[in-house]
């Protein structure tokens, strides 16, 4: 079965930075077969979308996240971190049942979807609830069993780890691809980590783990171990495993020494580390060095959106603020960071840009819009100036999952209605307590 | 004329941050007549508005911009500020006529409408477009013709200041009122600004000026002047008028003290500020002071939107992860800077809030969205997760401006095809020079 876009603008979000106008884009069941000028085709197209004043980019990345936690969006705002989450957050997913889960999904998937959103990842449990959503849903994913090394469910943990990627690995028709995710180095000590590795050794699946996200984690682990987070988990050999970090707010040039050294992906969420006050990840620097850096929401309670638009608005906008420097990050940089970075850093090599032979995930944007006008420079409009709203068009491994606002996998009215009766639900069940 | 806004939940915005579920609404003429809990209302009302799964809040004031730049988004992004300046921008508005800063206006303001601002504020040239448009299309304003104190045009400026003053000060059913536009210390040297304020005497309108906007800025009136730009203009004596003062970034202490002394109140930009690499202003330390701080989207070639819900999430978030302190701006602070606090420091008394008495300006915005589900906190919603997309409703002054999308004062498809073309032309004739 083929499609073809006719007549669209496409940014290919490619290292060349390419923009071909009045394009035509073929995608052959799930692979984008052609992009490039328009073409008189012999060929009959199970279907052809006009994309005349539209935009085609590729779909957004989110490199980190935690799905599930849109139920617990608003929740808590505006209060110090270990307040946030030992008495308002930890409570509440203590009481998420399974059922929870599969609907915060949902609600997360939809969300990220109408956004333009056609990966995401997700560190959560629960995990086989998150997997069958994005079974359903149709959206692609690279989904981790959270792993907390200390009290009861360390042993449990990495079982199920091991039972997930065997379960999940390439399903939902090569959608799904699989981690391990060891929590933190503050939550997972050294020697739980080493057996984390011998794991991964035996599955052969990338890890995610979050680090150096706080000052008072560095502090810590400073400590109690004498090395920084990034130092003591080189310690255990786990980076030599393909390996996610998410934050890396706080680092020293040592330890972007390390990363680079041993090819760590980096998953920066400037959302999430502004809103918890964490502070600002030395970015701009992780990009002179080569880094692999990625963009993600964080989960929806301390973002409080899965908006990956207003994820590089933040990455071009903030660095350049804080070091007074407007070239500090590029809209095209940004955009990257987006899309092919993120994809490159969930070790995704077939996702994040409009090329032939790349995986057809992609969206289409409506131009005619006042904050959209007038078009000097369509890369600036998709990272400095566009909205959600204008999306009219999302597609993942070929299959359009919006069209004009319109679902085709999911029921809006009952995700909204599940979801907030399972919120209220939560807290009612917490202030009873 | 009576319009009834039933079963909303209201976000008055007022001091007390008070939160009204199933409310009612009564819009009297221009003016809210009551704001409360659902009644059963014997009386006729010519329009009634389901609210039912909405919230109504104030609409935004955008407390600085130039709203016929407009036609430069886009035009140059990611370059050095001086650069951006002087290459880019003043030789695409050296060449700006009459007509594009019309035009230029109906974008700005279509844009605003659509985003939920129902006050804007301006300085710019060809200011009689601007009323015009502002007359137009229902919005209210707050309008001063930009003066620069040196160069051929410093005389003229001053007479044309007082003429605009003079001709549309109470204007459009009193949407238009009026200021004086002394641009900004460095362009406006110490004697000029003196006789700014000589006319101002005569006026009795307030002043609006850009201050401490760069570190290079505060560095020049040093070196020239030997005191801060605050001091400066302090002792020029225009703080005895009231005074809007944009940006101020780069503030000490002492300078503090003299905003505060004279109650010069404070345009926020931190889109704007961030984009060019201009620096983070000292807002939370501001606030502690007392000093009224509102919240603006400057012109669009610098942010490049003019979303104000952008502004209010940039100012809660910005300032948490500069000073890793997630308490440093609430989500309600960053609503009253959008609302209240903006349209006092344009020196507006009657809009802002919701609240019997004051005028007719607001939004309805639907909350059936996944962003905004579930619903533990609206005004966390509407600051860190709400979209422009999702106001369904402006009325500014009692009149409504859209309603379900339907824009009823202006020809959108008309504005962006005149932008278009507008702006293509300046930018063709700049390269042909
Ligand atoms: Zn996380
Ligand atoms: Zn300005």
């Amino acid at each position: 079965m083929k499609t073809l876009i006719r007549g669209a603008t496409v940014v290919t979000a490619n290292e060349q930075d390419t923009i071909i106008p009045d394009a035509d884009v073929v995608v052959d069941n799930n692979i984008i077969s052609y992009v490039g000028p328009k073409k008189e085709w012999v060929e009959d197209f199970a279907k052809v979308i006009n994309g005349r004043g539209k935009l085609v980019a590729p779909g957004f990345v989110n490199a980190h996240g935690h799905a599930a936690m849109s139920l617990l969006r608003s929740l808590a705002d505006d209060v110090p971190l270990m307040y946030w989450l030992e008495k308002r957050i930890w409570p509440v997913e203590a009481k998420l049942k399974r059922e929870d889960v599969y609907w915060g999904t949902m609600l997360a998937i939809l969300e990220m979807i109408k956004g333009g959103t056609t990966t995401f990842t997700d560190m959560y449990f629960f995990m086989d609830q998150v997997a069958e959503a994005t079974e359903e849903t149709g959206i692609r994913a690279v989904l981790a069993r959270g792993l907390v090394g200390i009290g009861h469910m360390s042993e449990q943990g990495l079982e199920e780890s091991q039972q997930f990627v065997e379960n999940w690995q390439g399903g939902a028709d090569g959608r799904i691809s699989t981690m391990l995710g060891p929590h933190a180095p503050y939550t997972c000590p050294p020697d739980y980590l080493k057996r984390v590795l011998a794991l991964q050794e035996k599955l052969d699946v990338p890890v995610q783990i979050h680090l150096c996200e706080t000052r008072d984690e560095v502090d810590r682990i400073q400590k109690e171990h004498g090395v920084t987070p990034v130092e003591l988990v080189r310690d255990t050999g786990l980076f030599q495993a393909p390996v996610i970090a998410a934050h890396c707010v706080h680092l020293t040039v040592d330890d972007i020494d390390i990363l680079r050294e041993f090819d760590v992906r980096v998953a920066h969420n400037p959302g999430s580390n502004l809103k918890l006050g964490s502070g600002i990840s030395p970015v701009p620097d992780l990009l002179k060095r080569g880094i692999t850096v990625g963009l993600g929401t964080d989960g929806a309670a301390s973002n409080n959106n899965l908006d990956m638009m207003e994820e590089m608005r933040l990455a071009a906008l903030l660095h350049k603020g804080s070091r007074m420097d407007p070239t500090a990050i590029t809209a095209r940089q940004a955009l990257a960071m987006g899309t092919r970075e993120s994809a490159q850093a969930l070790f995704l090599e077939d996702v994040g840009t409009i090329e032939a032979g790349m995986k057809a995930d992609l969206i289409m944007m409506d131009l005619q819009k006042p904050h959209l006008t007038p078009q000097h420079d369509l890369v600036a409009h998709l990272v400095y100036a566009a909205q959600p709203s204008d999306i009219t068009l999302v597609m993942v491994n070929g299959r359009i999952l919006m069209e004009d606002g319109n679902l085709t996998t999911m029921d809006e009215e009952k995700i909204l209605f599940q979801a907030q009766q399972r919120a209220l639900h939560l807290v009612e069940e917490k202030e009873d307590d």
